[in-house]
C-alpha cells in the first residue's frame, strides 16, 4: 500500500571545507552591530514529499536522492528525517 | 555571565511563494527517475554560533538577525532551535 513521505532534508558543508557564503553573511551581521557572533555556516534545507510502498523504500531512495543530486558527497554531509503522512494514498480515493 | 550558544535557523519560503529551483531539482529527480516525487521546497540551513548574556537574550538576537539579514520576511519564514555549548565562556580561561 503505497503511503506519502515527508522528507526534511539537511545538507551542510563538511567541517573542514570553507564556507566563504557563511563568512561573508557572518562579516554582514558584525556590519549591523552582531560582533557576538564566531561562526556561521550555511546549508541547505530540502523537503521532498514522495510516495512509496515503506519507510525503508522512501529512506534507501532519499539515500539515493542525496548521492546523486542534493548533496555532492566530495564536500557535503546530508541526513535527513522522514516521517508518514498521516493519510494512506488509498484512502482519499 | 557570557556563555555560548548554537542556533539552527531553517528558512524557507512561504507556502504561497513558487519555488522554481524546487521545481528544477524535482524535475530532475523525475530526469533520474524518481516519479514518485510529488513536490520539493528548498530553503536555508544556517547554522549560527554566538556568545550572549542569556538565552532569552540569543533568542532576540537571532529573531533580529533573521529578519534584517538571514530571511526576506515579505517571502520567507524562518524558525530556529537554539541551545547552550556546554562550556559556559570564563571556565576555558
Amino acid at each position: 500500500m503505497a503511503q506519502q513521505y515527508f522528507a526534511q532534508i539537511y545538507v551542510t558543508l563538511r567541517p573542514s571545507v570553507l564556507d566563504p557564503q557563511g563568512t561573508a553573511v557572518q562579516s554582514g551581521l558584525q556590519h549591523l552591530g552582531y560582533n557576538n557572533v564566531e561562526q556561521v555556516r550555511i546549508g541547505k534545507y530540502i523537503e521532498v514529499t514522495l510516495t512509496a510502498e515503506s519507510l525503508e523504500t522512501a529512506q534507501q531512495q532519499l539515500d539515493h536522492m542525496c548521492d546523486q543530486l542534493l548533496a555532492n558527497p566530495v564536500i557535503e554531509n546530508y541526513r535527513f528525517e522522514l516521517q508518514a503522512l498521516s493519510t494512506p494514498m488509498n484512502m482519499s480515493s
